[in-house]
C-alpha cells in the first residue's frame, strides 16, 4: 500500500459516491432491498483496484456484486475505475465497501451470500503471520456462516505457500467440498474472455503458475 | 525404459531370487503367512529401482513391504539393490513383484493392504494417455477395495499435471479423505533422514518443487 500516494480528498470523494457503502451493517440481511432485485449476491474480499469485480458486474447483470477492501486508497481507485465514462455511473449491480474481512458477519446475514471471491489475497508467507491469511480456519468458519447452502468460494493465487495452506485448511473443514483444483490455470492457454486481475497478468507473463480452487459449502 | 539395456539373464536371475515373487495371486489374503508375521502390509506401485522401498524396509522391520513394477529390468535392478553386501540377503520384510498395477486385486484380498505408495509415477501428461495414470478413477477404486479401513495412499510426484489430476480424482472419490497436501515438500529444507527416490534428488537439485498428498480411506 505504501506505493499508493494518499490523496487528501479520498474520504470526501468516497462519501459522495452512490456505489460506495460505509454502513454495510445497515444492509445486513437486506441486500436485495439495496440492489432492488432478488439476484444472488457475490462478494470479493480484497478487491484491490477492482478490475475483476467491475468486469464481472458488467458481464453478469443479474448478479449483485460487492467488492470489499480495507484500504481507502484502493477503494478510491476501484470506485473511479467502476464509473463508466459514458454514463458517469457505476454498474447498478455493483457496490464497493470499505471494510475489514473479519467483520463480514456484521454485513451479511447467515446464508445471504452465494459466492465469495478471493483473488490474489496477500499470502502472508511468514509463519508468524498465518493468522492474517484470508483462508485461516477462523475466517473459513465466518465465510461458512454467511454462505448459502451450496454457495462457493472461488480462490485464485500465485502463491504456492498460500495455496498449499488453503487446500489443507479447506480439507479440515468438513462443511466444505473442494473441487476444480488447478495448479496452473493458464497451462493450456487462456480463454479470450478471461478476466485478469492486475497482479495476475504480470505473473502469467513471467510464466509463473496461477493456482485455483473452488470450495463449496455442503 | 529404453535406456536400460536388456540383459539376457534377467529372467533366470529373477527366478532364483527368494525375495522376488512371480505368483502373487497365490498369496492373496495370506501375506501374513508369506512374511511369517502379523505386521501391516505396505505396497509401492511402480517402485523403479527400489531405493525407497528397500530403505523403508530397513527402517521399519515390523512392517512388511512389497515393491511392484511391471518392467523386469527394473525389477532386476531393484532386486540387486535390495540384497545386502554383508549377508547376501534382502531384508526379510521385503518382497518384490513383477506385475501390472491393474491386477492388484488378484494379489491382495479386500482390506489386506495398510498403505500404498505412489512415488514419481509416470505422469502420462498427454490427454489421450489419461487412462494410464496410476491415479485414474478406475485404479483408485481398485486401491480402495484392497485398502484396509483407515488405510492410506501416500503419493509424491514432480509433475504438476499429474498432481493436479490426482487431487481432483481423489476429491471425486467420497471414500477418500485428502490431507497433508504439499506443493513443495522441500520448501523449508529436507530432514536428514528423508528417503529420496532416484528421480526426486535430481528434481530437487534443480530447484523444482515436489508435490505430496496423503489420501485416507474413510
Amino acid at each position: 500500500m505504501s506505493r499508493l500516494r494518499r490523496k487528501p480528498w479520498t474520504k470526501s470523494y468516497l462519501q459522495e459516491q452512490k456505489h460506495v457503502i460505509f454502513d454495510g451493517h445497515r444492509w445486513q440481511g437486506k441486500w436485495h432491498s439495496y440492489f432492488g432485485n432478488e439476484g444472488p449476491l457475490h462478494v470479493e474480499l480484497g478487491m484491490g483496484k477492482g478490475t475483476f469485480i467491475k468486469e464481472m458486474s458488467l458481464r453478469h447483470p443479474n448478479i449483485n456484486f460487492i467488492g470489499i477492501d480495507r484500504y481507502d486508497e484502493l477503494l478510491r481507485i476501484a470506485s473511479m475505475n467502476a464509473v463508466s465514462e459514458e454514463t458517469g455511473q457505476a454498474p447498478p449491480n455493483l457496490a464497493l465497501m470499505l471494510a475489514d474481512v473479519d467483520h463480514i458477519e456484521e454485513w451479511f446475514a447467515p446464508q445471504e451470500v452465494e459466492r465469495i471471491y478471493l483473488n490474489f489475497s496477500d499470502p502472508w508467507p511468514k509463519k508468524r503471520h498465518i493468522k492474517r491469511r484470508l483462508t485461516h480456519p477462523e475466517r473459513l468458519r465466518k465465510y461458512l456462516r454467511v454462505l448459502a447452502e451450496g454457495g462457493e468460494i472461488h480462490m485464485r493465487t500465485d502463491s504456492s505457500i498460500l495455496f498449499e495452506y488453503s487446500l489443507n485448511a479447506f480439507l479440515e473443514e468438513k462443511d466444505f467440498a473442494l473441487r476444480h483444483i488447478s495448479l496452473d490455470v493458464h497451462r493450456e492457454g487462456t480463454p479470450d474472455d478471461y478476466i485478469f486481475t492486475e497482479y495476475e497478468r504480470k505473473f502469467v507473463e513471467q510464466g509463473l503458475p496461477i493456482y485455483r480452487l473452488v470450495a463449496q459449502k455442503q
